[in-house]
């Protein structure tokens, strides 16, 4: 495995350059590899094809198939997306604070770039794309390594990207995909602290889990959604009904969909059929506790292991609960610490919800759907982490700086 | 080990309460455990005895001896440790920035608590009290594992100190220290994600390396200081043998202390000689390369070992380059990334020095001494890390807190 150790010394070096790269030539860049990637659509769409054929001879499930699928319309959609991500202002040079000192120091800390990223990702090859581009415009060097069901299309769209990079004059080794697709590399690479700065895990519990185990580099990671959304005794049904649904249905798939409603039992009576007449229009499985299945008696029972599930699709667990401190109780115990919302017209049970729950994202009277880098309008997104370490929640360009302090002096030594 | 789950366990009950612990709360706790810290001097000073006596039986070293030693000056240092910390400005609940979205969500980033901080550390018990102090003002509940050689000291000042704070209503669990010297009990708490949400090593490099290789947890390390000042060629002599003396040897055995200096070959007969001789009159060895070796021909003839050792004495290795990129190459080669300077009268080359050196702390025309988070104006400090990850630089409070969004919305739901 040679060969990784040789590949995260390139991007180390080509790191220094990117670091002081100006804006301007970086978003050139951008839009070269935008441009090439439109241009060798035909080339892209060849390889994908060789991993497609295998898929469909290993039988993998549609879902994995149209993941990995790439169309004309989905090459020109990754080429959209590096020439918003040129669009961004870059984060590298901002000046975050800055102070005098009494003995007349000019302190400041300044957003720096984080020098290599190494990125671990599975089957879907537009995360080349998007990974190249958040690197390249957060100054730093991409060092990534996709799942062996994409190994063609990811091996095309990175040399793609790093020739057209290159070509705009940045750094040889600025994109780099390890093409191996034995296992051993990616256990080395998680090794090479001395190389890399950071890791991102994209993908299932297995592979973050994987990653969390054996990296002695720093990982940015998000492990599940299990979030919840609490309607208070207070709450306005209707605003409650849209909410809640909205929040299970509108894209039931992704991390930050619903999947625990809770409901104050002096609302129950009323706020839970409506609810559940939605949901159920919208073909959502209901699993409720007795006190629901008293109101909405055609739900499911749920069991204990219900409040643990993130169901990913059109099933939701619900439960009465008997004031905030239950929910918030409730909250504390089950949640992935993602995302939750309170829908309360109660100015005291908003600020208690706000303080007591610890989540990455947390809601007064909205839809959890909304934890999101782009409709927080923080740009093109890499990831959201629940990890305590900043950053947390989405993340965006900030999210793949560093900062250093640079002081100005005019020969002040310490006494 | 089960006791190790169990104190952790407590911790993260002890967190949920301490994160929503007003500042005069927390401070009127810290109050009391510098009270109760002074009162029981006698106490603390029988179980420092047992420490001293065994030390003594084992023959270390004096000047580990004396980093052991607790006296009636000292326990009312750590006391007014602990005021000093109630003095400082609480970060639990700033808010770090806050944006409306074009659908009118309120979108808040807010400084929140960490959780529960697991602290490993070496020999020095005042280590207890400081990071027990900073933990609580932090919100966080500090779990703590000290070295077996400051046992009884440690378990004392621990005990004492969740004393007060539970006597003053923090949440009992705030507070605890693992008793047990086995070796397991560390391995076994570097597992524990689910209940300690970040770790910080204090101790020499195999303690350090320990945590990192075994950890599951986000860990916050600072391995070494080898620092570099490069004098310019249109610096001031005068300001270059001040900052370069001090920098050196106002406390050689500090990680911010000075290991390498490099000289442009232009300013080097000027700037050299007065230099070498201010350092000979502090007792500094000099390990100089040919080129110094001309113009201080006392000095020993450096190997290129010297370039990448960490001193922590009175020696230094200084280097003639032929210019500014010859200094940053060399500083990306050596460099642990600490902190660096530069000495220059010449506004592009400190430019240029600070875009593309990347250390927590790059300076022009100061010593490298002030990188200190007391000199710095954070306050306390619980250490310093080289680490890429936020926080970088030195710690203070703000670097033991996390954040989250909070958004204020009414009724919005995602399209």
């Amino acid at each position: 495995m040679n060969e990784v150790v040789e590949l995260a010394k390139k991007a180390k070096e080509a790191s220094h350059a990117l670091s002081v790269a100006s804006s301007r030539a970086k978003d050139a860049a951008l839009h070269r590899m935008a441009d090439d990637l439109v241009k060798s659509t035909d080339k892209i769409l060849a390889e994908n094809e060789k991993d497609m054929a295998a898929a469909r001879e290993r039988k993998i499930s549609s879902a994995m198939m149209d993941r990995l699928l790439l169309t004309d319309e989905r090459v020109k959609g990754m080429a959209e997306g590096l020439r918003e991500v040129a669009a961004l202002s870059d984060p590298v040079g901002e000046v975050i604070r800055g102070w005098r000192r009494p003995n007349g120091l000019l302190i400041t800390r300044v957003r720096t770039t984080l020098g290599v990223i190494g990125m671990v990702f599975e089957a879907r090859p537009n995360v080349v794309v998007d990974a190249a581009g958040l690197c390249l415009k957060a100054g730093s060097a991409a060092l990534m390594r996709g799942g062996s069901e994409a190994i063609h299309s990811n091996i095309i769209l990175a040399r793609l990207l790093c020739e057209a990079a290159t070509a705009a004059g940045m750094p040889d080794g600025c994109i780099q995909l390890i093409e191996t697709t034995d296992r051993r590399a990616v256990m080395e690479m998680l090794k090479l602290n001395e190389y890399i700065d950071l890791v991102i895990p994209r993908g299932g519990h297995g592979l973050i889990q994987t990653v969390v185990d054996n990296s002695t580099i720093p990982v940015i990671k998000h492990f599940r959604g299990l979030t919840h959304t609490y309607v208070d005794a207070g709450a306005d049904v209707g605003m409650a009904v849209a909410i809640v649904n909205n929040a299970k249905t509108q894209r039931p798939s992704t991390c930050n969909a619903l999947e625990t409603l809770l409901v104050h039992s002096k609302i129950a009576a009323d706020a839970l059929p409506p609810i559940a007449a939605k949901l159920r229009d919208a073909g959502v499985e209901i699993r409720g506790d007795e006190k629901v299945k008293v109101l909405a008696p055609d739900c499911v029972l749920a069991q204990e292991d219900d409040w643990s599930t993130e169901y990913l699709d059109l099933v939701i667990s619900i439960k009465v609960v008997d004031d905030i401190e239950e929910a918030i109780t409730h909250i504390r115990t089950y949640s992935s610490g993602l995302a939750e919302a309170i829908v309360t017209n109660d100015y005291a049970g908003a600020s208690r919800f706000c303080a007591a729950v610890d989540s990455a994202a947390v809601y007064v009277n909205a839809s959890i759907r909304f934890t999101d880098g782009g409709q927080f309008g923080l740009g093109a997104e890499i990831g959201i982490t629940t990890d305590k370490i900043f950053p947390r929640g989405p993340m965006g360009l900030e999210a793949l700086t560093s900062s250093k302090y640079v002081i100005y002096g005019e020969g002040q030594i310490r006494e």
